[in-house]
């Protein structure tokens, strides 16, 4: 391949990762812990999970060669879900250790998901193929997909590819959802009689797959690196212009990890965290009156700008909009085709406003029309599309009425002139960090050894991040011993369980402590683009997020 | 002031910007040519110059101290328009130049733009006021503002303040209005025979400020690097989820630059130029049909994403839109108030469908609501206000309406599923690149030596650019050179023209000879985050506009 490259990319590709000096040794062998459990539902989950049930935490150590019998391995890998930094790399480290393994070994890619794993999709990564990707952004070497390999006939139908195939291990990139599946792919494999090992690697750049035995998922330092990066721009032109309150939604469905870290990063004058709104009962007009608060607080300072960061999921966060949801998503279900059959949206919200109670019923009156819109279609699974609400402009178009609302009253001036942005895609296929690039080609080449022994059902880690590379620990977590029951679909169901902002955290306290400060004066910090080639306090900073958590 | 900076910005605050080796020799001695003309209209706008007119290109040149005078100076900077990065360093420069032609010499910020001028508000800058801001993006330091000094109580509003200050000189940083204004505000001064000299500095991330004498505007190579890094990731992004075309809208009202650069950068399968459009007679609908061509046949080749640039003034570019817009514009002139007060949307349309022509009415009904409402606004100047029109979207919609027809009459399915984007506070105060740097810390340099020397009703200028920082060459061109009659309010008016993308030129050449290999194909490249301390080649690039018309 000739394809053109920036220079930059030019000089990343011949970045060596760092890698940890028990994985730099002749040969390293996996010494095994004591039988775990779940800290809840161990017993439901082993009777789910007989085969791989209580294994031991493993660690991987510096060993040597002595009577160690090689044997070529083929191995496969898949990507699954949203993209994050560092994806490459995983596959470069994985690919690296299976030849330092044996010469002959094989890595084969599994295409565009864990869908190309049930249909047997694949494509043979060679020295050559993944060398343009080493270092690189995104999951374009064997792309991504959201299938799922759950359903019985799948997990027959993986079974059936990896026999034909003589597979000794699969290593799937994922999140929390695609690790426990691939728990689930192992227990079957297991019982199956089949050789093939399962293991996952954690990623999320939504940072949220993080526990005990997991410090970060990778490509979360990288993600919210470029997101900073903007954010500290934008708020350069906050304080240039001194005329725009800018509204900047990032990634987090579930979990405010993003928006805390960016928060701790740049120092704006409001990050709304959604964890934080819930415990506080916190309701879509108390959260718009922070806003306004905070608006005329600076403005009556002279400041008729500012900065406000928010996680896209913060809607289902506020009591009161989580009941409007769930009311309308059973209205939707029962009279989804009558409601959308009504001739305009005049009629459609009148018939939904009749049908609901009347706390809800004013909550959805008082909405914007387009997020009305939005509220009362459908996707393809039956859900309402909460990822089409621009949450931003929700939020600014609420708290401009209460400005103007106080400014008539009052007969004051706030000068409130609000702009939306959505940072998301602009992060998450970005080249990785010196930080990513390194931690996730460890985790390849952890993975590989996983598989080289034997071992199923575990989600690789490698631990003591803050520490330079050299000290970092490699090892593993029994995916059982990470499991939780959650309904799923009106089932009880094992999951791992999404780790969110801990209130009690010290990442949050950090924030807590700073915000009154940061809210009133001009507190912006310019985190500046991602440098490789700069002084190591410039390239090889950690987030914010896991100092604090590792102090 | 100890505020909290970032690991990078106290890294780029000791950088010392790179100077030609003119600035550097112990003095400097400034070259006079031959008196100069612009290209047309020399009569009439020697008729309004008298002063200044005819001026000739000015050349710095290395000098020695022998017979120099030296004598503190007073000098005010003010930052005009639109933030562009490298404003800082433009300040710096002036200010560190101020102080080697005489330690006592002063330097005085004007506050929020022109505004402060008329205003006489200023603060005065020191050493210790500049040093947080050196290499540091953003008009903050001063800040910045949008008015005009134009009318005759502003101008003698000026000449009052300047005259109470002592002020020598007053550098205005800006694009062509303000530079415009700029030789208006010298010619205005030396007729009433007032001391203080103006000089321009050309700014502006758009790269419309350039001619013979200017080979570019600063902030427009860091701000194109910014949106390149975002729109390589975005592309990496396409090649990974292989499921999205992803439009993306550029800053340039005017001029295509910003979007013919990032094009160049980054290879993306269509990127819209305003100017091809105009010369080509392209309508809404043809654009249209060039996107719809573009989908389908890497549907066809099963490639069912891609990358869409265009620059946001596209609109004001196509026949049928701008001949609406001008009609439309008519219309609200004459009945704003009617129109505005009609009950509701559909009574709005149909009203000012039934006073459009035909073949206007049609365009404007074809447009999706949101589009047809802000085109029957008015902002406070009484013009619509297109900046408001999500180009992006209005072409993501008739696109997918074009494409489902298509699918609809072929039976085939091209899976076209668009995300559109803006890119525009992302980069304009992005922390300059090296380049910008050092290219405006050379300008402000130089602003200093006009000053020093009474040159009055210039731009100045450093050329020789795509050489090492050491070969470049400063020297200014009299403003009158530059300018051009132009209607502006019904008016003949002397400006500066706004340089668009050349038809002929080798940039768009460029672009032209690839489109076709880059549409059907994945050529995208990924610029990465911009750099500062790695080799050269990639920490030094200047931009392909720059590179191309160089050659």
């Amino acid at each position: 391949m000739s394809a053109k490259v920036s220079a930059l990319q030019a000089a990343r590709a011949s970045y060596s990762p760092k890698l940890p000096h028990v994985l730099l040794a002749v040969d390293q062998t996996i010494e095994l812990g004591a039988p775990t459990a779940p800290p809840t539902h161990a017993e439901d989950i082993a009777k789910r999970f007989p085969e791989t049930f209580g294994q031991p935490v493993a660690t991987v150590r510096a060993g040597d060669l002595a009577g160690r019998q090689a044997r070529p391995l083929k191995v496969g890998v898949v990507l699954s879900g949203g993209q994050a930094p560092g994806g490459h790399n995983v596959i470069a480290g994985l690919f690296d250790a299976l030849k330092a393994v044996h010469p002959d070994s094989q890595l084969f890619g599994f295409l565009k998901g864990p869908g190309g794993v049930i249909k047997g999709k694949y494509t043979e990564l060679t020295a050559e193929s993944i060398l343009p990707f080493r270092n690189t952004g995104g999951f374009s070497m064997i792309m991504s997909g959201r299938d799922k390999i759950e359903k019985p006939d799948d997990l027959e139908a993986c079974r059936k590819n990896f026999e034909a195939m003589g597979l000794d291990g699969l290593a799937v990139v994922g999140g929390d959802d695609s690790n426990t599946n691939a728990a689930v792919l192992a227990e079957y494999l297991k019982a199956k009689g089949c050789k093939t090992v399962v293991v996952g690697v954690p990623k999320t750049i939504d940072g949220d797959m993080k526990n005990e035995q997991i410090e970060t998922s990778f490509g979360f330092d990288t993600a919210c690196k470029v997101y900073s990066e903007l954010i500290g721009n934008i708020a350069r032109d906050a304080t240039s212009a001194v005329k725009y309150w800018h509204f900047i939604r990032l990634m987090g469905r579930a979990a405010s990890h993003v928006t805390l870290e960016c928060a701790l990063q740049t120092q704006p004058n409001l990050a709304l965290i959604s964890e934080q709104v819930e415990a506080d009962g916190k309701t879509l007009s108390d959260v718009v009156d922070m806003i306004v608060e905070a608006v005329v607080a600076r403005a009556n300072a002279g400041r008729h700008y500012g900065i406000l960061l928010l996680p896209e999921g913060i809607i289902e966060f506020m009591p009161d909009l989580k009941k409007l949801i769930r009311e309308l998503q059973d209205i939707l279900h029962s009279n989804e085709k009558y409601v959308n059959g009504l001739p305009n949206h005049g009629e459609r919200v009148q018939y939904v406003m009749g049908q609901l109670p009347a706390d809800s019923a004013k909550v959805y009156g008082g909405l914007p029309e387009g997020v009305q819109a939005v509220l009362l279609t459908c996707d393809s699974h039956g859900n309402i599309p909460l990822s089409q609400v621009e949450t931003e402009r929700l939020l600014m178009d609420l708290a401009g009425d209460k400005i103007r609302l106080l400014e008539e009253q009052r007969g004051a001036k706030y000068k409130f002139a609000p702009l939306g942005h959505f940072l998301g895609y602009e992060g998450r296929c970005a080249a990785p960090t010196n930080f990513d690039a390194d931690y996730c080609y460890s985790l390849g080449y952890t993975a590989a050894l996983f598989v080289r022994d034997g071992l199923t059902g575990y989600t690789v880690h490698v631990r003591n991040l803050m520490a330079p590379a050299a000290e970092w620990q490699p090892g593993g977590t029994p995916v059982t011993m990470m499991l939780n029951m959650e309904q799923r679909k009106g089932k009880p169901t094992p999951v791992i369980k999404k780790t969110l902002v801990d209130l009690a955290g010290k990442p949050l306290a950090q924030y807590l402590a700073n915000a009154a400060e940061w809210s009133i004066n001009d507190c912006f910090v310019q985190p500046g683009p991602i440098q490789y080639f700069g002084p190591s306090e410039v390239c090889d900073q950690p987030t914010e997020t896991l100092r604090l958590e590792s102090t």
